[in-house]
């Protein structure tokens, strides 16, 4: 649910989804790398079964929004990793400029129907259970803005390396927005900074910038811009040095009360999302939110 | 439970209610500042409706401890603006020069009746229960040394500033008295420093002088004395920032499981102080303890 | 299951049990201090009942392996402290140079009977129940490497002194062999280092060196290596500046859900340990590893 006022991303960038905006031009059949790739188009899988590791771009023109269809791509490519033995871990970065990812999708939440809401809120939930849970040992390599839904992501991983850029912040701004994030947001960010500094950050929105980031716990390294992604190669190096199954074993003890909370109110939480985002009091402000974005578009 | 041997305070403060100590002077009537004000007399309500916020001031001499009546008129206090729609933020503050509050008061605690210690237990509880849920941005800005109940109260606000005098510490000293911290003091701790600060802390009874304080984690700033009211309102304002519907919503996921337990416990937590209390090792402990108090006065 | 790789501890110190290795000479009746000595030949007891504390030696060679017969004699050895009235607190320290403990012992899990590695389980688990819920100060004076169940050794202490030897690290590092730390290994460590710190050292089985140990807060000082045992005295005297029944109770209710999901499911969690260490896999890979570390001898 990040929007372009917490993102300081132009406003004219969320809507104009065709555009060609810097980067928009890069696509698969432009790269000279030679690599072989697979995924969908919004999500550029290149593997590098050598080493046992594929980089994951995320590629949802302009930023990355998590529409339905482009969860359910990444749920699908992840699922592809996990079922293949030559892989072993997965480097989640974005092929956006400037933008990890805005988060949810609000087109998504605005003007449909109940079961729309359903489907979407269910397909955000897989994302969730499926990433946080995955026996592939999972990087963030944060080069761009991390908000919201965003962040979510990036928490679900097993490292984090955010771009040294004061642009990039990183936190569950909800609040900002007037929206409240669900309980298994808070309780993965609970897990990664603590009680005190999740209160803190989740009542008042708070978008971390690098250092801040950092300090907080929120990521685990601060690296220049331009070594994003090979400090997260690095990174995931040291993960796959333990052997998988002792490794798997020991995320899923880690994780299994918080992911188990979920998976028990799965369906109660859905409902909660459809009666909340049904209001007519939240359809107006979504309403009245999205026309802003157009009309400074126009 | 906090005793003026833990504080460091003149024992003869302790029982000296009525004595004019400096800053005792200060009444309803002797403020020029004009302020609409309203509360009790032990409890100074300088509200700025203007800014949505109310300035709470603890007068209840010499030291602000938890009595009975004070409990009530500070519940009473609460309520009161919790209800009118004016007022989205309450500073909390001390009158009284060089004491926060210094917690629980003994005299309710000894030769009285089991049902007054079940009374009186009752409203300490009903105190931190409307503190930790309150709708209302807390801010506690603490001007004076703050033990045992003092820092209970501190402990439930959303932001803590701390005057930098090394006079002023702040903790859960109980043990230091031979007494034992309920449980949910020990779980408003926990969330505020994590697990084993809070078991170093409340096992050795720690009184965090400034610094400490802020390393720990127990309060968020310390400032100069002179500045505890002003950076308190500067904090409050980022607050209040955010739309008022979204932070209580997250406020109230946030604290949620920490009140329930003592909702779900609350009369056996009463049996558990009564009995505790009214046991002749502990009242005559307190009486020896009450006695030594009354010697140094006279 | 910290092993001799884990350890950089030469190999061959881990089978030659009777060698005289530096250090292997000191026998009870070599010491000329002339202290009042009790406990068993590899848990030497130093009462000071005047200081109301004891030290107690961990002194099974080469390197304080956690045998079945050596988990015994250390937990009666606590219960006689903690059934001797002149005794507030215990220091535990290692009578072996370089090593406080190796952890569990392999050989206790290899080529044995299913009722044998039941009998093994249940006497780990009974160490970690005693020590956690001791109602003694326990303090760790680590002067030597500290891993697996070493650490958690460490872990149940009220308070942990390592020597400043880069040698000497602490971790629970059981994924580095293969192997997974059963839920109340993880709870003390999460309770110690936050749920983060927690989830990060345990998937990488990391063993911190001291300076790193200090900040990740799995230690509590760093101190010269000649000064630990003072440095552990010094300590634990601050402890005992509290009152025994208000600090033991405080204790019990900080740990006491966390012994409690031991206590409660500590029948499954044997038939855990049976049915993982029988498996033909993990028999095998003990057997190699055992004999590669007596070829290694040879």
């Amino acid at each position: 649910m990040a929007l372009a006022a917490a993102l300081r991303v132009p406003a004219r960038m969320l809507l104009r989804a065709g555009a060609r905006l810097p980067g928009a031009a890069l696509g698969l059949t432009e790269r000279g790398d030679g690599a072989r790739r697979f995924g969908s188009q919004r999500v550029l899988v290149e593997p590098d079964a050598g080493a046992g590791v594929a980089v994951m771009r995320l590629n949802n023109p302009p930023v990355n929004t998590l529409s339905l269809e482009f969860l359910t791509e990444l749920v699908i490519s992840l699922e592809k990793l996990e079922n293949d033995k030559s892989f072993r871990g997965v480097i989640l970065t974005s092929d956006r400029p400037g933008v990890f990812s805005a988060g949810l999708d609000l087109t998504e939440m605005c003007g449909r129907s109940p079961a729309h809401y359903a489907e979407y809120w269910k397909a955000v939930q897989e994302l969730w259970l499926r990433l946080y849970q995955s026996s592939l040992v999972v990087v963030a390599a944060i080069n761009g803005a991390c908000p919201a839904g965003g962040c979510l992501i990036a928490l679900t991983s097993d490292h984090r390396v955010l771009a040294d850029n004061p642009k990039y912040s990183i936190g569950l701004n909800e609040t900002l927005l007037g929206i409240v994030a669900p309980f298994w947001f808070k309780d993965t960010l609970i897990n990664t900074i603590g009680h005190r500094a999740a209160e803190r950050a989740l009542q008042l929105g708070l978008l971390f910038p690098p250092a801040q980031a950092l300090q907080v716990g929120i990521v685990d390294q601060v690296v220049p811009e331009e070594q994003v992604q090979s400090m997260a190669l690095s990174a995931i190096a040291q993960w796959l040095a333990i052997p998988d199954h002792a490794r798997q074993l020991t995320k899923a003890m880690m994780r299994k009360a918080t992911a188990s909370r979920l998976i028990t109110h799965r369906d109660e939480d859905v409902q909660n999302f459809v009666s909340f985002v049904s209001r007519d009091s939240i359809q107006k402000s979504l309403q009245l939110y999205l026309e802003r974005l157009k009309q400074k578009k126009g």
